[in-house]
């Protein structure tokens, strides 16, 4: 049982069969023809050798294929995360270079050995820190500045930077050296990919190919681009026409090694690889959760941590860069009918013989040809709809999604996003500072008891009955400590003060060591402090506590009974309508 | 009305009359006595000349007595600032060094300007981040690091270190140079300390003295310590003598002038400046609150923010160290009738003439008697009591403390309490991210519906009741999202799901996007999504949104109404006991 939880395989494979098999297979051939140009095309991104991007394509399908819970992620190098290793690599070493290369496939052994570690300790909440308008902030501006990045080889231009603003300026003062061809192929492939996407399918099924083969076929239309683009720079020899190719990629499969241990490096990509491994988590199980759904099978979301760690692992022990699940990929596979992660398994045989027997054609690809595939990619990633719509619910979310956009944009993804969880985690800590509390008197003549300011109760001005309907832990408890000493300073008459607790559900120390204190505080003031309607498992909690031995009144079952017990037969003396 | 809150002074000095003045004035005497050792010790602490502690006491107690709101809060250095200070410019420069005092003057000119914005933008509910265990365990660890810090100076060695371990080890191997002379002017000093402290009041009390005025001779009690010793120093030539003294410290009021604006310290100080702001504010309010209690007065502490801030902006201007309110101080404030802030101003001119004409007569006190003042003050923050007792009431908030104490110890204070915000925000994500939530069923024959784990109910296998027990926002948004998944994945027969939502009270964007994302994957496995008991705010808000609209079933008013729309007369099939 629990060997199943670890090690997902044993779910599916002891009941895989022939019919399974088929489908995983046909599913793995969509799916080898859409990653091999997305290898090439994010290793790219990130400014490494084509390589390395392949080599992320490899062991990691085969170990998220063990160890991941679901049946039609794609696991491998994506838009985003690449962006985030070229942000992340930046400050250590010149791109492309050996040291750039050693710290990127570091970036894929300690984020994979985290994300590892999050799924053992079950610490998968963390991705809560990520709010949506953040991540869809984020998104938006990471696909603008990919888009900015990779302009750059479209044109045939040398320009570079870490934002926008350093990008657009590069770009600028490059555009006298705009290289023709280069722009042609690039503006080419370009429009041939939004041709596939708006039109293609259209078209295909009007020509009556099924719409399912018509939808993959318009996924997997980079292939086209890539080999078209490819035969022409191999026979027209437009490496010698100024057309920037991939250039050599050694064959064979990656050797195994561990990465550098230098200790100052470990350090220095630490929180980089923290930012990628969340980041890459929650993009990751968004699909997961999105493909499961549609099928009614679910996924383990401490589980996936471990299956993304072993995949970044691997990536790291095997020349690779960090991986996550992606979407397209994903969709391709699960709408050819992927049925287990086998399917996974079988793509990376694919790109383990693309690297063992394409290399010599892939050469000849022109940059430019992977840089028009990011940019139809992620362009879809802006998310402008998403700002309307999330301004017209809510201003603060809203703040939070423009902080971080402008932020990632215009100084770094990683200020961005740290940026944009600071403050989602500021307002929530703000939102329940507040809690909502209210004096209570009694409705005349009933056992019930409701908010002063909006009903005719009575009052005693000796006793204040203040409730409470929140549970009391540290972000709220000075407020707490601040209310009692607020209403203490306005009822000069006050002797006791009743604190109803029916919305009371966890006190935890830090409100305790409040409460203890707010009773020390109305002590010495001649006060005392009664508790009403505590809840059970509050009061067990409690009773592990010196606050009730110390506390300078009684505790009321109900609040009526304090009433009774306080007030008694003396008529209230004030009425508030 | 609003220059009244924002100038506290104000509320006070229209009616300023002399009784008050008469009280404010004796209070400020005996605040004065006690100031001039703690400022001079706290200085020494945090590895500054002499004179920085005076300055530090001149004008930010006039600018507190201005912008403050607690009428008996006695500012000035403290304790855990001064080695919080000591911590941060250690990495920057020589103890004692023309740059290290320049660090510290900008590190309080820097942290009264976060103070001033933080109080400015109502920011004071930052100060939640800092949960009550986490407080009391870096409290304890930095009393044990100030003793073990100041140990060298009454033993008469060399020592320096920044954790524990290193102070120990460095006092250790400097046991053999031990001085007989300074060894025997500190434990004479601890000693009477310690006498005072306990048994001075019981014999000044046998002997007739009024209780009150011994309580407070008690606390004052340093100030006979560094007469005595200095006058034995003087006349004696202790100096000569290889005890160490403070020295020549110069004579005169502080200069006023801008610190350094040299952008690289700035931004090296800027991590330690937030943290002593956040460190002095809550210790600072936490004093104020008690004081104000007993007097049934009240202190608003995004104002207290501002008078802080401007409190070490002013000791920023003027060449002295951060600053924040003090606990013995003000309670001996307090106790020797201080009425209002007044009584901190008149202690400031008490502190200015100490610096003008006492200065020739402080070069000759001993160091070994300021440490064993610190010494005795701080050793009551080391406060196990409270581990325990935290550790009986809860095991998380107990872990919270025990890491940061440990931290705080064994590495430095800043990574101490740095890991136990971190730890208490994660440990109340965590909390958060798992709200109550439960499938109901109808109770026979009833219009209620209960947890089907706790009653008898009747339940439909078409359709599920789930009804969610706690706001949604971003922490929990997700968890919905598992749940739901879940709940699909296990019921095949599922064609309708309807969300319960008496207890949610908000709906944050990230929630709300949850809710599109389980309309869709429900819709796309063939279920309805529907909502019952949304509350009027909420429903206010879902209308500035699409989810409405989108919703694949229907928005009923009560669960029963779903009932009856969704199962009718159909009886259900299952009965869950």
């Amino acid at each position: 049982m629990n060997l199943k939880r670890y090690l997902p395989i044993l779910q599916w494979l002891p009941e895989y069969d022939r019919r399974q098999a088929s489908s995983d297979l046909l599913a793995a051939l969509m799916v080898t023809v859409l990653l091999i140009p997305q290898s090439l095309a994010y290793a790219l991104l990130a400014g490494l050798p084509a390589q390395v991007g392949l080599y992320a394509s490899i062991l990691p399908l085969a170990f998220y294929a063990v160890f991941g819970t679901s049946r039609t992620l794609s696991v491998g190098p994506v838009a985003v995360i690449s962006l985030m290793t070229a942000a992340a690599l930046a400050p250590l070493a010149e791109a492309g270079t050996e040291q750039y290369i050693a710290a990127a496939v570091l970036l894929a052994l300690i984020s994979g050995a985290m994300l590892v570690l999050m799924g053992l300790f079950r610490f998968g909440f963390l991705a809560n820190f990520l709010s949506h308008p953040v991540i869809s902030g984020f998104m938006s501006a990471s696909a603008i500045l990919i888009v900015a990045s990779q302009l750059k080889h479209v044109l045939g231009v040398q320009a570079s930077g870490h934002n926008l603003v350093e990008l657009l300026a590069a770009l600028f003062s490059g555009l006298g050296d705009v290289h023709g061809p280069t722009l042609a192929v690039g503006v080419g492939v370009l429009l041939f990919l939004l041709f596939a996407r708006n039109g293609l399918a259209a078209l295909l099924t009007r020509f009556g190919v099924p719409a399912g083969t018509a939808g993959i076929v318009t996924r997997i239309a980079p292939i086209f681009a890539v080999v078209i683009t490819t035969l022409l720079a191999w026979q027209m020899d437009l490496g010698d026409r100024g057309i920037s190719l991939v250039g050599f990629v050694p064959a064979g499969l990656p050797a195994l090694g561990l990465p550098s241990f230098d200790p100052e490096l470990w350090q220095s990509v630490m929180v980089s690889a923290l930012l990628i491994s969340v980041v890459g988590f929650v993009e990751s199980i968004s699909v997961g959760q999105t493909l499961a759904a549609r099928r009614r099978q679910r996924i383990d979301p401490d589980q996936e941590l471990i299956g993304l760690g072993t995949a970044n692992l691997s990536a790291g022990l095997s020349g690779g860069m960090p991986v996550t699940g992606g979407f397209s990929r994903s969709v391709v596979n699960f709408d050819s009918g992927a049925e287990t992660p086998a399917a996974g398994a079988y793509a990376a045989i694919g790109i383990a013989l693309a690297t063992l027997f394409l290399t010599p054609m892939i050469a000849y690809l022109p940059k430019a040809t992977l840089a028009a595939t990011i940019i139809v990619a992620v362009v879809q990633l802006v998310d402008f709809p998403a700002m309307v719509s999330t301004w017209r619910y809510s201003r603060s979310d809203s703040g939070a999604m423009l902080v971080t956009f402008v932020l990632t944009l215009a100084h770094s993804v990683e200020l961005g996003i740290i940026a944009g969880v600071l403050l989602s985690v500021g307002m929530l800590l703000y939102r329940t500072s507040r809690p909502h509390s209210a004096v209570v008197g009694r409705v005349p003549g009933t056992e019930h008891f409701r908010n002063v300011q909006r009903y005719d109760v009575e009052l005693c001005p000796k006793v204040t009955f203040l409730r409470v309907d929140e549970s009391l832990y540290f972000a709220n408890a000075r407020f707490l400590e601040e209310r009692v000493i607020e209403l203490l300073a306005g009822a000069r008459e006050m002797t006791d003060l009743v604190l109803v607790c029916p919305g009371v559900n966890h006190v935890d120390a830090s409100a305790l060591e409040s409460l203890e204190a707010i009773n020390e505080r109305l002590g010495e003031a001649g006060v005392a402090l009664h508790l009403s309607e505590v809840k059970g498992p509050v009061m067990d909690r409690l009773k592990h506590s010196d606050l009730l031995n110390d506390l300078s009144g009684r505790v009321f079952l109900s609040t009526f009974d304090a009433w009774q017990g306080l007030i008694g037969d003396r008529t209230p003396q004030r009425m508030i309508s």
